[in-house]
């Protein structure tokens, strides 16, 4: 950068530095070609909802006309499943949009925001983006049965006059831990009223434990929750950048006002409706994860790792030393997975549950990864 | 709005009114059904560039891969037309996520931002957005060559040490006006160099107007242009939200730090760079608009009306009285077109110049109206 313009950029963007999207995916699938098996994003091995994918063939010849500004048609099927209002609904641009815009509903230079420590890194961006001070709480200990899960008993002790928003993800990412509903109504029971909580539930669809709740389900009682929810993952619609919030109208409405009009496209809205209907992909998506990623755990556990327990499509895992020998031993397998340097976990990397035949190919370069080193 | 989080928000957030992105079509499409002449939001009358339909259909079923961050594809592909570096080149979930990123990128509270009078709506919205002061130029007045169009000579006298970005549009919205290159370069010469000068050419490959010429090429002697492009409206592609910047690389690496790495969606990349392709689209549709838009005027002219001149696809009318009864007796004959109460011309019209058919309506619809007021 000649810095031509960087000293007239605001004060925040000065410092920020943005989200790392991971591989040049588009680029390795070029040289990899079909060999490639992509693990590093999270996305669907299933591939794409079928009714999604019709219903684009469908709508595909309209995208001369803007798209509906409202989403109506989708946000009213969203309101019926989460039995709210419409008007407590706002679409955005994949979810990471809706974070973005939270923070800048709320926070300003002199505030603080509040997330876990290895939650996603996008709380920290947003929190940058608008000059506010990120406050990372501390998570469980490694030795945990949640081992660097969000420990919420540690947020309200770390709220202060300056604190405008709290997010944390459930599960979460990257960690792929999970809390119980109950810890989050007691955790809401010591946040004031007035401070919106940010549950980030992208990957609640692919969950399985007990006492792991969606956090709509407190709504009634904590009107300043916030639920964030994505069509990136299970619906398989992560090209189309479909996200939603489920929130106080009030909150809606404030979002509302700085969200760009057309900010969700024709055919992201049509797919993300078609695919709340897919009941049959949607099924097979959370079987096909849920079988696949047991077969990972194991496998990867046999070779002596530490896998950490996942309620999502991925799972992390610390192999003891510096991970970056075992990611760049995978790679030359055409197996791409995610470096956690960025998060502060060296040693471990992070992969995607994919299909029966990505979860093969992924397991063998494990086991020859594990021989050569 | 209840007022439960409004004096939680950020202070901007609190006075911040959305941008109006006109009548609610989706319902009056399902109310009037096929009879409905939408002219109220300048979308592409001959609808979209059949080899993007064609790309797109190809592209879907990869809907659950994540887009290309890079939007490399597109962006090369521009750079070439453009005849400028990759880096040169930064996208856009539309050019109004563009617009909205750069004013945060430059402007905070305190800091001014410079338009025309009756420019677009949204450098306003933007400016606002971040608690920013704009700066209103007065325009050309209603009796010169360009009436209502933005007056680049008054600009320079408005610039201070808190003026931090200007937005200007070429030809204009909603006026229809244009200004020609040497006024920009005349302008551009009494700018300081580290002042960004945003030339939003939206409805530029409507023009045909002498000494009309895209501010990309005053770039190499103005490193501080900043040229903002869509595809919502030559291309047909409104409803998949693809628009860019041509910029200094400093400019473009600063928006890349707030921008959110999958703001484009996949079927917008891959339509777009098809959409540059379909040349004989791109012919048929400038060809129609311009065959059209004369037809318009001269009708609008012939019935006594004054018709702004414009070099875009759509057409600002005065009444000479109140435009709401003429605009309500459109809508009685199912002919959308767009109040201009917002931008403080309460007798005019603003209507897009459609295909034959739909001008054919419009022209009925107005002898007809005029014929009853």
């Amino acid at each position: 950068m000649s810095g031509l313009f960087l000293d007239r950029a605001a004060k925040p963007i000065q410092k920020l530095v943005a989200y790392d999207p991971g591989h040049d995916l588009p680029r390795l699938r070029e040289r990899f070609g079909d060999i490639i098996v992509e693990l590093g994003s999270n996305e669907n091995g299933w591939g794409t909802s079928p009714m999604a994918v019709e219903a684009v063939t469908r709508a595909v010849r309209d995208s001369f006309r803007y798209p509906d500004p409202l989403g109506l048609g989708l946000r009213a099927k969203l309101a019926e499943r989460h039995d709210c209002s419409e008007e407590e609904i706002v679409l955005g641009n994949g979810s990471h949009e809706l974070l973005m815009q939270l923070a800048q509903v709320f926070a300003e230079p002199g505030d603080e925001v509040i997330y876990s420590r290895y939650g996603f890194a996008v709380y920290p961006i947003a929190t940058r983006a608008v000059g506010a001070t990120g406050v990372a709480v501390d998570p469980f200990p490694r030795d945990h049965g949640m081992p660097l899960g969000t420990n919420l008993a540690n947020i309200p002790a770390a709220i202060n006059e300056r604190t405008k928003i709290i997010f944390v993800a459930n599960p979460n990412n990257p960690t792929g831990t999970h809390f119980r509903i109950e810890d989050l109504r007691a955790m809401m029971r010591a946040v004031p009223g007035h401070i919106p909580v940010v549950v980030d539930e992208a990957y609640t669809e692919f969950a399985d434990a007990p006492g792991l709740e969606s956090a709509i389900t407190l709504r009634a009682e904590f009107p300043n929750l916030v639920v964030s929810r994505t069509f990136s993952k299970a619906y398989g619609l992560a090209g189309l950048r479909v996200g939603y919030l489920v929130a106080h109208r009030d909150v809606c409405e404030l979002i509302n006002r700085l969200r760009e009009s057309f900010n969700v496209n024709t055919l992201g809205l049509v797919a993300a409706e078609a695919a709340l209907d897919d009941v049959e992909f949607l099924a097979r998506v959370r079987a096909g994860v849920l079988t696949q990623r047991a077969r990972i755990a194991e496998a990867a556990s046999a070779l002596g790792w530490f896998v950490f327990p996942s309620q999502t499509n991925f799972l992390l895992i610390d192999f003891g030393r510096k991970a970056q020998t075992f990611e760049d031993a995978l790679f030359e397998r055409a197996v791409i997975v995610r470096p956690m340097v960025g998060y502060g976990l060296a040693n471990c990397l992070r992969m995607t549950v994919g299909n029966p035949e990505e979860t093969d190919r992924l397991i063998t370069a494990l086991q020859e990864v594990r021989d050569a080193a």
